[in-house]
Order: C-alpha cells, then sequence, then structure tokens
C-alpha cells in the first residue's frame, strides 16, 4: 500500500509535487492547459501556502483563468501578453538573459519566456522585432547581446533568426520556433527544423511555442554564471 | 494512327523534342540522371546536328558519362563541378544573374544554375560562401547582388541566406534549397519548407538541388530586363 | 542602448520600418492575419502618412478589419474577393502580369496577386476557370501569355495547371499552390510538391495561398522588363 | 492439425495458391522480389505443371533472376524491360487496354502494365513519351485513347499527365505514379498526391511502380467490356 | 482576345462546363464545397436549362444547400446522407455495381458512390456493415459480390476491406478510404495507405471520402461491360 | 565515484546486465546490430558463464556473427533463418504462442518472434501463409489459434492479417508489422499504421520487424496463462 | 439474396453484432463517437436486451449522450471521466490489471481503460501521477506494479513512463499514447514513437487515446492468468 | 568588386573563416563530411598556422580522413571513436560537462560531444550505459549529474533519458538524439520528438547526432560558470 509522501500535496484532482525546489532549484510551475480557472486557482494557492516564501508560476492560462487568478488571488500579478501569472515574491535576479523576438506576433511567446525567466531568477532583457529581413535593427543591439549571460531567441515563419545571432555571439542561445505562419510552415515544424539545422554552432532548441522551456534553461545558465 | 511529328527525332530508346527553342526560346536539355553514357552522347549529337548553331545541355551527368562526353564528342564542354557538359556555340549573354552559394558543399548545385544561366543566354556572377552565420562575408557583396537582374541563392543545412539576402535588395530572387544536411536536414526538406516560410517578401523556389530549374527562371527574368 | 532609428515608427504594438521602398524599391505592406481591425487602421494611416505619395497594402484582413479600413479610412479601396485593401495611389504600372487560376475556388488567391502586382507597379491581366481537365480553355489564352512578361499560376487540388502552362511559353512563371482540397491534399501541400518536381523548366513555386509572395516576384520581374 | 490442402501446392521454402484462376479468373503470378533465382524458376515450373494450358508470371525479377529463367525454363519468355517473365501461352485477348507513359524514365513501369495487361488476358496498345510539358504529343494519339476499353497512365516527377488525359475522355482510366523524381518528389509519393487529387473525375490510382496492379485491374476491365 | 466559348456558360461567379457529355459521356457535376446554397441552386438551375433531358447532380452540399435546393428545384431529388442532390431524369442503367461497405459511419461516402453511381448510368446494389472483425457478414453476400460489373469498397480505420474483398473474387474493384477513426488514422492516411499497398491484385483506390470519384469510375466500367 | 556494482559486467566495450531475470524472470539478451562479431561471441560467453543453467539469447545476427557464434561457440544453437543464436538449456516451456505469418517474406520476423518465445519459456505452435487474400488458408486453422494462449500476427505489405485474425477470436493478439513492401508500404510504416487502427478490439501492436519485442510480451502472458 | 442472420440485429441505422461474447468472450461494445444520443441509448438497450446477464459498454459518449444514458436508461452506470457507460451486471472479476497514468491530463484515457477491463472481466488497480520527471512517486508503488497480472501504462507528451516501468519489471505490458500536448507532439504521434521505440523489452503499444483497445487486451490476459 | 578580406584565408576550394574566436570565443572547427582527406589536412593546416597557440578541431572524419590526418599531421590527436581530430594544445578547462550516453551503440555521438568539450575549453566526465530500462546504474551516479555546470544526455531508440535525467536535477540539459533504432524509429525523429516533448522542464535539444552542437553549447555554459 502506497504510503503518504511528504513531498506531494493531494488535492483530490492532482497530486501537486511540492518538493521540485528542493531537488532543482526551481520555483513551482502549473500547466494551466485543460484546467479550469477554478482548479489553476487551487493550485496556486496550495503551492503558495506551501511556501509562501518564493513566488510559483502558471502558465497557458486562458482569459477566464487569468480573470479569476486576478480576482481570487489579489497578492497574483496578472501577465496577459504572456497568459501567465505569479503568486508570491519574485527571487533577487542574478545574471541577465536577453529575450530576442524576431517579429510582433512572436510577442506572446516571448513574453511566457521573460516571465519565466523573471520567476527562476535572473534578470532580463526584452529585444524585440529583429527579424531577418531588416537586419539593421539586429546590428543595432549587437552590444546588448554580447552583454548576456544566455541568449533566447524566438521565431515563426521561416525561424532564421536564431542563425544570424548565433553568427554574431557566443553568448549561450536557446532557440524558440513559434507556430506563427501558414501553409508549408506546418504549424511550426518548419522553423523548428531550421532551427534544429542552423550552421552557427552551440544552437539548442525546444518545442515549437515553449516559452516556458526555453525560460527555464536560460535562467539556469544566467544565474550560475560568474558576473563579468 | 499516329502520324510522323517533324517536332520530334525518334531515337528509338527516346523521342527528343527538337521543337523547344521555337515554342520557348530556351535550348534543348538532356537530363542525364538515369541515362547510360551511350544514350547521352546519342541524345547530345542528335540535338546538335539538328541546330548546330545554338547549345544543348546536358545535366546530371555521371562520371562515365562526363567522360564519354569528353570522349567522343570533342566540341563539348564539360564542366565537372556542375555534372554537365554543353555542345555548341554560347549565345550571346543578355542581362546578368548573380549565384550566391551559402557554403563549400553548396558548390555542385550553384555550379548547375550558373552553367545553364549561361546556355540559356544571361552572364553569371558568383558569390560563394557566404552563409548566414557570418555576415560580413555577405555584407561585402551587396553591391553585387544590387548589380544583378536575377538572384540565384543557394543554401544547404538550414536555408536561411535567401530570407537574409532578401531583406537586402529588391532584386528578383531564386531560391534553390540542397540537400545537403543530416538528421533533422531530412534531404534537404528543412532547408526548402525554411525558403518557403520566408518572412522577406517576393522569394520563390525550387526543388531541393534543382539547380537547373533556377538557372532556367533566372534567365529568362535577366535576358528579358531592360539593360541599367 | 539602442538609439532612435529613422528607418523605425515605433507603434507601441508594433515597430514599423518606414524605410523599405529605399531598400527594395517595393512599397510597405501589412501582413494583416492576427491584428486587431484598430490596429490595421493604425498602421496603415502611420505608413500613409510617412509617404503619402505612394500606396501602402492590406492582405489577410478579417471582414471585421475590412469593415474597419472602409470605414475610417475614407481614401482606401478595399478588395473584398481578395481580403486585402491599399491605401495611396498605385504606381503607373511597367510591364504586364498574366495571373491565371485553375478553378473558381482558388480566385481568392488569384486576387491576392493581382492586387499585390498592381501595388507593386505592373499591369493585370486575370485569366480565371482554366483548369487542366478542360484543356480547350486554355488554348483559347494562348496569346494572352505569351505576351505577358510574368506569369503567375494559381492551381489547388492536384496543381497541374503550372506544369502544362509552363510546357506552352518560355515567360517567366510563377505557380501558387492554394489549400483548396480535401483529404490526401493535405491542406495544399499536394499542389505544392506537384508544383515543386513539375516536369516544364523554370517553374518557380512560392508558399500555399501566398498569393502575396508570388504577386511581388512577379511585379519585380515585370516592371524591370523591357518593352516589347 | 491442418489438412493438406489441394488448392495449395508446398515447396517447403513456399505454399503456392494454385486455386487463383477459379477464384478470380486471373493467372497464377509470382512477385520476384526477395526471392533466389533458383526460388523463381522453382515457382514457375511448380505452378506450370499445374495448369500447362495457361501462362504463369513472374514480375521484379533481378538481372540474375531474368537469366536463370533464360536459362532453366527454355518455354519462358523474359522482358528484359519490364523485369518480367511468362511461361506457358497467353490467352487470347479480349478487349484492348492503352498504357500511356510520361517520360522515357517511366518505360519499365508502363512494360510491366503491358506484360501484365497480355498474360490477364487483353491486347495493349503502347502509347510512350507524352509528358504534359508537350502536349501536341498527347492530341496526336488522341484517338488511340478514344479506342480503348480501359487506359493504364504512367508518370513519374509531378504525375500530372492522368489529369490531362481524364480530361479528354471518358474512357475508365487508372493512374500509376513511379518513383522518377528527386528531391521533392519524396520517392513517387508527389507524383502519388498528384493522382490522388486530380480534378478530373473518375481517376483511379495505385501503389507507386505498381505496374502489375494497374495491368490485372485494366485487363479485368477490359476482357468483360462490350465490342464496340 | 478571348473569344464567346459555345462550351462555357458564365455565370459571373463560375464558368460553366456544359461540353462534358460530349467529351466523356458522363452527365454535369457540381462540387459543392465552398459553394453558397445560391451559386449551388443557380448553377445546377443552368445546367438543367441546358440538358434538360438528363441529370445533373451537386455533391458535398452543406445542410443550408441541401434545404436550398429543396425548397427552390421542385423537381430535385435530394439525397440526404450522401449530401447529394439531382436534377433531370436518371438515365436508363446499364451493369451493375456493388457498392460494399465497411461499418455504419462509413455510410455517407458509401451513399456519395451510390447516387454518383446513378447518375452516371449504372444500377446499385448496396451492401453496408460487412467489416473485416465480423467475416461471416461478409460471406453471406458472397454471390452479391460475384454478379456486380464492378465493385466499390468504402472503409475507414484500417481500412481492410478491399484486400479480404479482393481475395475472394476478380471482379474490378475500387477502394475508398474514408476519414472515419481517430489518433494514428491521420485522418484517412491509414486507410489510404493499407489500401495502395493491398496484397490482393487488382485494387485501385481514390482520394479520401472520394465517393464521387469511385461512383464515376466504377459506373464507366459497368456501363460498358458486356451484359452476363 | 561510481561504486562497483555487481549486477553489471564491465566488457570494456560494453556494460553488460546480469541482473534482468531476476528483475523481470527473462533471459539476457543481445541485439547484435551494429556489434562486431567478435563483440557478440564475447558477450554470449559472458553472459552465459555468468548462469550457465538458463539461456541467452542474440538477435539480428549479421552473416559473419552467425558463423563466428557457430564456430566459437559450440554449445550455441544458430537460427539462421532467424538471424539469431541461443546459448545454454532453453527453459521448460508453459503456455503456448501461435506465431502467424501473412507472407513468405514475412518469415524472418517470424522466426525471430519464435525463437524469442522458446528462450523466454513457452511453446511456439508456427502457422505460415495464411495471408488475408485467400481466406481459406486462415479458416483451415481456426483451431489452432483458439488453443493458444497469445497470438503473435506478423504482416507486410497493407498489414490487414491481424484485423481479420482479431475478428475470428478472443485470444491476446500483438501484431507485428514487417518492413515488406515498395512505394506507399514507407518501409512498414502503412502496415504499423493499420494495425494500430484496427477495428478488432484488443489488438497490441510492436514496431516495424521487431519480433523480439513480441515474442516477449507473448511468452510472458502465455507462460503466465492458467492450464487449459 | 442475403438470409436473415441471427447473428446480427438490424436497427435500421445499424447492424448489431449480438454474437461477440460468443465468438470472442467479449462483451458488446457500443463506439460512441459520430453517435447520436437516441442512437447510443436505442443501441444499448437492444444490446441489453438480448444479453441481459451481461454488461454491455458505451465509450466515447458526448455529454449529451452520457445525460440521455442516464435519463433514459435508469440501470446503466455512467461513467463521466471515462465518457462512458455500462449497462448489466459487471462479471465477476479474474486477475487484476494495474493502470497506470503519467499526469493528471492522461486521466481520461486511464479511466477509460478501467472502465473497460472491469466490463471485460478483471479487476482494476488505479495508479496516478507517477510521471518520469518524478520518479519517487513510481518508486513508492512498485509493489502494486508486480502484483498485477497485466499493465496498462498511459502518458502523452514524450510518453517515457513506459520504457521506466517496463525497466522495473516483467508483467505484460501495454502502453497508450495520449493525445496531450502540443506543437511537436503532433497530436500523440510523438508519445507514440515513443512506446514503439521503447528499450525495454515487450512493451506493446495501441492507438493514440485508446484506452479501449487497452483495455481490452489487458483484462483478456489478466483473466486467462493462474492466481498467484 | 570584393576586396580581400583579412578574416578569410582562400584555399581555393573553401574560403576559410580565420576570425571566428575573435567573434565568438570559439576555436575553429572543420566539418569533414564530404571532404577529401586531403581537404581536411590542408584546412587544418591552415587554421593552426594561423593561430598555433590555440587548437582547432575536425569532426566527421572518414576512415581515410583519420588515417590522414594521423599520418601528415605529426601533432594531432586523433580520437577514433569520436571520428574528430584536434591539432594544437587544447585550452585549460574551466567548469565541467558531464556527458550522459544511454546505450552501448550511442557512443560515438558522446565521444563527439566530449572531443568538442575539450576543444571549447571545459572538462568533461564521461558517464556510459545508463539507459531508462535500468535505473539503478543512473541513480547510482547521481552525484556527479549534481556536480556538473551542464549536462549533455545522449539517447537512441525512444530517447527518454533525458526526461529522468531532467527530472533528478537542475543542471542546465542539453539533450542529443542519435540515429540509433529502426523502423518507426525513422531514423532519429522519434528520439528527437521525444526530447521536444519533455515533461522535464528546461531540456534544450539539438539536430540528431548532432554531439558537436551540443558540446558548443555545454562548453560555452559551464566555463562561464561560477566556480562552486
Amino acid at each position: 500500500m502506497e504510503q503518504q509522501d511528504p513531498r506531494v500535496a493531494d488535492l483530490g484532482f492532482a497530486r501537486v509535487d511540492v518538493d521540485r525546489a528542493a531537488r532543482t532549484g526551481d520555483p513551482e510551475v502549473v500547466f494551466g492547459a485543460g484546467k479550469t480557472p477554478d482548479q489553476v486557482v487551487a493550485i496556486l494557492r496550495t503551492l503558495h501556502a506551501e511556501h509562501p516564501e518564493r513566488a510559483v508560476l502558471a502558465t497557458r492560462l486562458a482569459s477566464e483563468a487569468l480573470d479569476a487568478v486576478a480576482t481570487e488571488l489579489p497578492g497574483a500579478t496578472v501577465d496577459v501578453a504572456a497568459r501567465a501569472a505569479t503568486l508570491g515574491p519574485l527571487p533577487e535576479p542574478r545574471g541577465r538573459v536577453a529575450v530576442v523576438a524576431a517579429g510582433t506576433s512572436d510577442g506572446p511567446v516571448a513574453a511566457e519566456v521573460a516571465v519565466t525567466v523573471a520567476v527562476h531568477g535572473s534578470a532580463v532583457d526584452r529585444i524585440d522585432d529583429v527579424g531577418v529581413a531588416g537586419l539593421h535593427r539586429l546590428m543595432s543591439v549587437r552590444d546588448r547581446l554580447e552583454e548576456a549571460d544566455c541568449l533566447v531567441v524566438v521565431a515563426g515563419m521561416e525561424g532564421a533568426l536564431p542563425s544570424v545571432v548565433g553568427g554574431l555571439t557566443g553568448v549561450p542561445l536557446v532557440a524558440v520556433p513559434t507556430s506563427i505562419g501558414y501553409g508549408a510552415s506546418l504549424g511550426g515544424i518548419a522553423a523548428l527544423l531550421t532551427m534544429l539545422n542552423s550552421c552557427a554552432p552551440g544552437i539548442t532548441v525546444v518545442n515549437i511555442d515553449n516559452g516556458y522551456g526555453a525560460g527555464v534553461h536560460a535562467a539556469r545558465v544566467a544565474r550560475q554564471s560568474a558576473p563579468r
């Protein structure tokens, strides 16, 4: 017979892992897709009660869930662009992550990266609208790229931006393909393949629209980096 | 019962269209893949005899076929890099096509573009090794891009070069994906998808490794362009 | 720190490139998919104010955005079939592009090609309903094909029309696959593959339903062509 | 325990169905791929001994198997182009099948269709090299298409020929995609998709390079047709 | 300039081919997907007026279009199961087509086959619910299979029924994959591949859910068959 | 620092798990693909020395490895058809697995199933050449199917056999797709999809050509079954 | 002419197989997807009237169908989580199946497995929320895994759980991929491929979200197992 | 006209970028696939002559190229397992990368990671043969995972290992899918998809078999990490 495990909180509809920070150094996170607003609120409240001294994060929240969090959890911070919310104090930032987005439509994914990085303990520098079809914009922010401890580059359509950025600098780089596009973009598969085949060395890739995953990796890299 | 058609020469193993120039303004072309050296030589000889005043082109020649052409057709010009051969005088070039290649491995496809353009009546400007991971090389040839009547941009791996070139200039541009790559490059499908989804407007695309098709389109565009 | 770039207008929700004509000779274009009617109106108004002497184009507009443009921008021309709008005077046309569509269902994409060509500076000749299953229709317009400086051939289902047209003439040809079809058409992938594998030489291809991209390429080719 | 089944001959390495003609009206057939020359010879000999009064067919024979059949089965007829062999007298032909091939490279598949049709009891009319990029060839054989009881149209690359033929005539039509092509032809998948999505009604399709299957269907249709 | 073509009726929103029967022996057909109810009614009325002595067929009609046809064209026959309608007298049937469906869910496609066969001039024998997981049902209708001039076998999910039927009889057989299924059925691709790879010889295949195409082929085969 | 683990034997080029029987009740197995003959012999010898009282199995052996095992391990039993070898005494069989194969070409995979079942402790009943295109063969072995504790059904091409067998009996059934086929069989993907979408309930599936995996599952099921 | 078959009940809109238990030992099952609430109720009522002494099962019921069953069939048991219903007494359980689910979102599929197992005659042990990213949860239930006669392991996203469970135990294991995920999960294809390629031997797989199929297989295995 | 660029060395068959270290802090690298042994030797020699004080790396070397390097460049170090070679002194290592491989067959890719990490300036800790089907091996090295600054986890087949490792620790992790597998592994695509869909947060992925790319990213992360 299974014993009561202190590392798990049982909410009836979900068993919540409250031991994650000890194991990985990261905050608790709620993946909101497919959860009702009430479930999201309940899980955030439970996780926050376990560890009120650090932030919890909820991502992929539908509009109704964003509203429910704003109404029922007054201490929460809702980020509409990122479709995310946090509850509890953000950690003191260590290191810096530059989040680079190719087009306006890639904004929501870039916003998810940014909030994830902040909750996971690094500073964020947002750089938007620097698509490869207008290189002068990218060139004008080259210094900010070099000063980051990790880069997250977000792009849909053909997803070429990480290759260009990766050719300019040796900062660790995570590429995020987005589902922006149509026809032969295949819901983001085209951008994903572009990034996996990049001729610029050292580029790593996450799933389509997975701003959260990229943010976790980048924050881990940045917060362990030696100050410059 | 089918009548004897003067537009067709019957060689037994193939019926050769000798009316193409009248219909399209282009030379006769032999697609060498899957043909024996003897067949290649015979078709070239037949086509040349019909119209000795203009060049015929053979592409996708295996080494044995290249050797056979060199040995048995003394007037032929063999282009080993392009795996191609021509027989008969090249036309006087009208307009100019710049052929831009991303990496050394893309060279054979770029060479096929170049010989095709020349046989179809335009001048060629070859620009090699200008991959997106080293933008300074591309910037140093920007004037040559602007001076062309049509651009052909050849790239394998992630195939991002046409997007970058297409953002720099408004010259008509044809992108050629190559099969250079491994794993998730899927034999060139990744580069093909990249080019089809380019955020730079006006880029058109041909099949993987189809230097011939890109060369035909570019030469047609260049030779009808008004002089500058 | 990034400086103020005179080539970019910052609208808050988007940074708009107002330097494009200088760089490529083409007008500014707004890709309307995913933008609110208010955003479309605002961007059109901004771009028009920068350069009132030339047209700007907005494509992929939802019905609400088409209505908003018609209501709030009295000088705009709305093309319902193409789901597009223009603001500002069209350029004097140079050269001519023939836009050939296979079936009635391909009409919206052909209309997007046509308005794009006009805004980018060439004359348009529309030829509709000339599918390969009724060749007599195609044969009856053969002269119009020959008289164009560039052809754009639009087809869904099996996408065979560009191969047939490309066998009839040597005019530069851009093929546009559409998403019309069902089952094994795979949302237009079948037509796209057909066009990429065409046995008619010199055919180039754009993304599924990308009438805009084909129109840009064709207009660039036509307007630089020498008069005949 | 399984009883001895008179409808099956056991050769040790294979159980051969000798009851097929009774069940379907068709001859016995050996699929030679993956079989040794000795196995091919043994199966042909066994099937012929069971029913010496009618032909058996072997397809997909490697060169060694073709040689072995020619040497060891003097009564056999070897068709090198089709990579096939027959043993025993062909049936008296009823009806006629026109086998139309787009290009020279599609010849082996067309030859497999032809020998299959003959063994299955119909007359064959071969029409080669009538690709869609040169419609005048096709137009010149239009009468022969109309006079057939069934059409088999063989094409690789983009596979557009069946659509064009299907628009010219109402004769039952079977389309055979071939693996001829490269890059985005995906080993014949592109041609297969083209044929499945044809806008010409009534076209049916078989597997890539499956000349045998198309021949069986066409012969069944032709031999049951009323004389004209 | 294009001349007025008597083979085409111009409705403004569509050019209707009224010459099809002369060219192929088949009736006119309207593909209703994507057309408004008013357009469907108008095209049916025009085609019927041209040739009141024979039926026209409309397929893929939405509920609104079925209602509009029933209301506005009193002479029309509406087949709700098939989502189709006919207008004008059906031809005298020649030959017989057996339409075999694997499961209840495949019924709409089988109904489209049936109405198409009837309009194209053959008799129909419907055989439903004979899936491969209950062979006894199939065995009980074996005589009806043998008595048909052509078989159309409709199946979704794994699509195995045509292989089993094709092993029982030598009657010409057309297989129709349906989109019934989920997960790895890939919208009917699994059934399509099954049928293309059938080990039963002579099976031909049409696009997913393409009951119309299968019906046209089968009716053409059946109506030209010699009486038995 | 990692300590010496008694459950692992270190051979330098591989760490061999010698604890598997304790954990799962199954014998040790060597996957021979990619291993040199010397490596295969060495691993078999090591595993046999650890547990001489039970058999070890090597699968996917190239011809050279089969020869090396036969020569250097006199106690080994080599199964050429299965490309496998065993060393050590087979366990006493419990229960029975019927291994059903559709065609002669599927024989090697069926043989791999059989040897795997025997080594894993069950009796085997081989039933070959019972393809769906000749149902009478299958019907004649129906009793043997019912008497088995588990069925493994092996089929390439369209892979329909498991559906038919699964409709005849309620015995647990594992389906094995093979890579036999061409063109749209996609190296076995078509058969795999067929089996995953089977309308016969309770069919489970393994990877293409994975006779070993199917054999392990079936033996586990059979040896724990109550005697009948 | 087909005779009345006592093994089939004809409801007009469906022919229902009432002979399944005799043939396979399993209950009748209604696949509810695509059926109206009235049809579901009618089929359940008919099947129950034929064999009131055993349960019938309906799966994939929409909310409206669940409501209709609850209202109109008072004896029915509705399982909202599983979207399923049963009517008639469950059989006495023989053997036990452990149903292991990776995440909360996989719950509905696990519930479908559970109800299917119960109706097919085995006991169920549900083990939820044991994803691979928190192995301690899995380790704490290891005894329950070992005590089962068959395991069903349900997982979406990357689908790695069956490999981990399969490495811990030799109990027969069926893996069920779910469609939970986004982007490159391709609607469950990623999890399906993971499970098919598992390095843990003896894992068999069913279609995406096919809890019913896995439950049938597992119950058949468990109920024939010897008691322990 | 292009000027002489001091950042590029022209070898005739290739233009070599000798400015990379200044731009990215990384050494020069030669991708050996498709290059002749002579070309590999020449490029290594050139790069080494430019910067004798630091190492250059050549990867993807065929056996002939490995031999040529060993013979003609006495100062080179050849790593046969990794199919790689280095020339010039390795940098002083900063930080540490743990390279974890699932199976023996994944060894060559893990070796490429290791040599790349060393050349790019970090220490390497190799951990082999820790597949998910035997978790006890993984548990025994948990301390070594925690002590690394970056993890690279290499796995073929179903590629589940990164998910399990990623659940144990919060160290930055790069996953490398390998092409080891067969059938539905699709040449490594299955493992790639598994890793992209991992439920363990923060995992990033590179192309199939791309040990080099993973090594570059990991070394960049490790060498900038603060000492612990």
